[in-house]
C-alpha cells in the first residue's frame, strides 16, 4: 500500500514521498521496516524518528522529519483506520449454518450469518449483514437491526430489540428478569418482569454483561454508548447516548444516566439515581439511592462527592495520624497553660 | 376480565361496579382506558384519579373514589397477580427437543421441557414440569426438582442438587471449583474441590451468577433466597432462607449469611465471616474476614460499622476540610495566647 | 488402601501400624471410622484424637498419638493428594463427540475429548490429553496445549494461545475486544483490537472470567497464576507467575501485576498501574491509574495506602466522632481562657 493512499484514507496531509511502500502498522515501542506508526503528541517525535518505522502519523502542526509523516487531526482515529485496513476483523461468511435452528415466522434476509448451534425462536427478525454466532440464543419476538455482530454464546430473552450496528460480546445476557420481589408472609413474591430491553444503534456490549428487562416498559441503552465487560444494568434503567461504562459497573433499578458520561470501573449506582449529561464518575464510586449528579461535574468517592472536595478529603484522611498527635500536643499545651494560670492566680492570692 | 373476578383473585374489597371490564394492567405514569393500575399509598390517589385508568388497586383504608377501587393489604402483591393474569410468562412447550442429548440412567418425566442443544449427562434426574432451556448443561448426577426453570446457557457441574421451583437465569454457573490452592515449592498445588452445591426450593439466581462447589461437603443456598446478576458465592458458603443478595455481591469461602438478610449491591464479604439473621448490609460494604455482624442491625462502610456510627463518620469526613482550618485557627490562638502570657510575665519580671 | 502406601504417596513419616486400612478422607469436624483426616497445627491434636478418625496427617514434629499419624511438611498438600486418590475428578472419555464441529486444518490428536456441540474453528490445534467440553467455542487459529481442561460453555476468540495444563471454568470468555474508543465528532470510533491473549502453563481461570485481547501485541497471564470467578482483565495487561487473583477483581488496560502477588476480592486496578512482585492488595482496594505498588508490601484502602498507614487511618476514622467532641471542648476551654485573661487585663487596667 502506497503512503499517498493511506494519507487520503485518513484525511491527512502527506509530507514525504507519496509512493513510500507501507506493509503494515507498527507499535511505537518496536516497529519494523515498512511499518507505519503514530504519535499522539509532537513530544514523541524524537523517539519515533530513531525507530525503524517507515512513516509516522503525527498531530497537525508537528514539525517535518527525515521520515515521511502524515499530519492528521487525531492520530488515534487515523491509526484505527489504518489498522482496519491492514488487519480487518475476521468475519464468518454470510450464510446460515445447517445446525442453526430457526423458529416460525422469522424474517431473515439472505446476507446474514447464523452460526452453528445458534437458536432463533419464533417471530424473530434480523437485519441485513448481521452476524449471529455459534451457540447464541434469541428468544421469541426478538428484533435485531442490520450490521450487528452477536459473538458466540450470547443470550437475548424474548421481546428485546436491538438497533443497527450493535456489537455484543460472548456471554452477555440481555433481557433476564429484573430483580423485583415483594415481601409476602414469611417469604417473597416475585414481581413479574414483563417489559423488555431496547438497545439502540452503534452500541457495543462487553463479555458477560447483563442487562435486565424492565418490570413494565423498557430498559434502554441509547445510541453510541459503549459498555465494558461484566457490567450490570438493572430493570428500567435508561442510559443516554455516547456514554462509556467501564468494567464491573453496577446500575440499580430505575436509575438514569445521561449522554456523554463516563462511569469508571466498579462504580455502583443506587436505585432511582440520576446522572445528568457529561458527568464523569471515578472508579469504585458509590452513588446513593435517588442522588442526582450535576452535569459537567466529576465525582469521586463512596458515597460520592464532587472531585475537588473528595480529593481534599482523601488527602486529609492521609494526614489524620499526624493530625491526631498535633491535637494531643495542643490539648497538652492548653492544660499546661491552664495550670500555669491557676498557679499564677493562687500565688497572687497568697501574696 | 370483569373487575369482581380480579378482586377475588387478589383477595381484595371491591368498591365500584363489579362488571367493569378490565383489558390490561397499566403504568401509573400513563395508563390507558380499560387498564387497572395500583398505588402504594393513599397519597397518590389524586394523581391516579385524573388518569385514564379504569380502576385502581389501593391499600386498605384508602378513601373511595369516582373510579372503581380494590382495597388490598399489599397493592404490589395484588398487582403482581394481575400482571401474571394478563401477561403470563411465555413458556416453552413441555417436550424434549430432538437435538437435546440425554445421558444414561437419567430420570426424566414426560411433562418437562428440554430445549435444543441442551446436554444432560448420565444419572441426572429432573422433576415434573421443569424446564431446561437451550444450550444448558447438566453434569453427571445432577438432581433438579419439580417446577424449575433453567434459562438458556446455564451450566450445572456434576453432583449438584436443586430443589423445587428454582429459577436460574442465563449464563449462571453452579458448581465450578472453589478457589483453593496451597503453596507448594515455587508454585501452588490445587486443593481438590470434591463437595457440591445444594440449592433449596424457591430460590432464584440471576444472569451470570457463579456458585462454587464446596471443598468437602456442600455450598448451600436455603429456600426462598433470591440472588441478583453477577453475584459470586464461594466454596462452603451457607446462605439462609429468604435472603436478598443484590447484584455483584461477592461472598468469600466458608462464610455464613443468615435468614432474611439483605446484602445490597457490590458488597464484599471476607472468608469465615458470619452475618446473623435479619441483617442489612449497605451497598459496597466490606465485611472483614471472620467478622460477625449482629442480627437486626444495619451496616455501612468498608470496613463495615453499624449504620449510625458509619453515617456519622461519613458526615464528619465531609467536614474534615473545614475542621482542619478550624484546628489551625485554634493552634494559632493558642500560640498567640502563650506569647501574650510570656510577654506579661517578662514585663512583670521587669517591673 | 493401606496406611503405609498413603505415607509414601504424601512423602511423610508413618507412626503406627502400616497396614491400617483407610477407606476415605474425612472432615475434622465429623470423620467416620476408616477415614483419614488432617490437622494444620499440633494445637488441634487433642480435638482430632477424640474423633472416630482412623488416622491423622500432622505437621512434622507433632507428638505421637494413640491414633496412627503421618508427619508431613504441609498437611494441606498431603491431604490434597489423598483426596485426589480417593475422589478423583470425573473426566469425560477421550473421544470426539459426533456433534462436535471441527473446522479445516485443525491439528487434533486422538487422545483428546471434544464434547457435544463444541465448535472448533479452522486452523486450531489442541494438545494431547486435553479436554474441551460441551458448548465450548474456539475461534480461528486458537492454540491449546496438552493436558488442558476447558469446562462447558467457554469461548476463546480467534488467535488466542493457551499453554499446557490450563483449566478454564464455564462461562469464561478469552479474547473479547479490549475497551478502546476514541472521541470522533459527537460519538466514539472503535479502536480495532487486533492483538490476542496468551495464557501460559498451569493457569486456572474461574467461572465467567473475562480476559480481553490486546489492542496490539498480547494480554498475558503467566504460568502458575490462578484467577477466581468473575474477574475482569483488560487489554494489554500482563499478570506475572504464581499470582492469586480473587473473585471480582478488575484490572484496567496496560497494567502490570508481578509474580507471587495476591489481589484480594473486588480489588480495582487503574490503567497503567504497576504492582511489583510479592505484593498483597487487600479486598476492595482501589489502585489509582499509573500508581506503582512496591514489592513485598501489603496495601489496603481505596485509594490504596501501605497497610500500616491505612489501618491507622481506618482506626482514626472510627474515632472521629469522639474526636470532634473533644475538639469542641478544647475550643470552649480556649475561649473561656481568653475571656478570663481579657477580664484580668481589664481589671488590671481599672485598678
Amino acid at each position: 500500500m502506497k503512503l499517498d493512499k493511506i494519507a487520503i484514507l485518513c484525511n491527512g496531509r502527506l509530507n514525504g514521498k507519496p509512493d513510500t511502500e507501507i506493509t503494515s502498522f507498527g507499535n511505537l515501542m518496536n516497529p519494523k521496516k515498512g511499518e507505519i506508526i503514530y504519535i499522539i503528541s509532537p513530544d514523541y517525535m524524537e523517539k519515533a524518528e530513531i525507530t525503524e518505522a517507515e512513516a509516522i502519523i503525527v498531530p497537525e502542526g508537528t514539525r517535518k522529519s527525515k521520515k515521511p509523516t502524515i499530519e492528521v487531526k487525531n492520530p488515534r482515529v487515523a491509526f484505527a483506520l489504518i489498522v482496519e485496513l491492514f488487519s480487518p476483523e475476521p468475519k464468518p461468511e454470510l450464510s446460515v449454518h445447517n445446525t442453526a435452528l430457526i423458529g416460525k415466522n422469522c424474517s431473515i434476509p439472505k446476507n446474514v450469518h447464523i452460526g452453528p448451534y445458534a437458536v432463533i425462536s419464533d417471530n424473530c427478525s434480523i437485519g441485513e449483514n448481521s452476524i449471529i454466532e455459534a451457540h447464541s440464543f434469541l428468544g421469541k419476538n426478538v428484533k435485531i437491526g442490520s450490521g450487528c455482530r452477536i459473538f458466540p454464546g450470547v443470550t437475548v430473552y424474548y421481546n428485546c430489540v436491538l438497533g443497527n450496528n450493535v456489537r455484543i460480546h460472548s456471554g452477555a445476557v440481555i433481557g433476564s428478569d429484573g430483580f423485583g420481589y415483594e415481601k409476602d408472609g414469611a417469604g417473597y413474591r416475585k414481581i413479574p418482569q414483563v417489559g423488555n430491553v431496547i438497545i439502540e444503534n452503534d452500541v457495543e456490549l462487553g463479555a458477560n454483561v447483563t442487562i435486565d428487562r424492565a418490570t413494565l416498559g423498557s430498559t434502554r441503552i441509547k445510541s453510541g454508548t459503549k459498555i465494558d465487560n461484566l457490567v450490570m444494568i438493572a430493570h428500567n434503567v435508561e442510559v443516554g447516548k455516547n456514554t462509556l461504562i467501564i468494567s464491573q459497573v453496577g446500575i440499580a433499578g430505575s436509575s438514569k444516566v445521561g449522554d456523554n458520561c463516563i462511569l469508571a470501573g466498579q462504580v455502583g449506582i443506587g436505585n432511582y439515581a440520576v446522572i445528568e449529561d457529561n458527568v464523569t464518575v471515578g472508579a469504585q464510586c458509590g452513588v446513593p439511592m435517588k442522588k442526582r449528579l450535576r452535569s459537567n461535574e466529576v465525582y469521586l468517592g463512596s458515597p460520592v462527592r464532587k472531585m475537588k472536595e473528595m480529593a481534599e478529603i482523601f488527602a486529609l484522611e492521609g494526614m489524620l495520624p499526624r493530625f491526631f498527635s498535633k491535637f494531643k500536643r495542643l490539648r497538652k499545651d492548653m492544660d499546661e497553660m491552664k495550670n500555669q494560670i491557676e498557679t499564677d492566680i493562687r500565688e497572687k492570692d497568697k501574696s
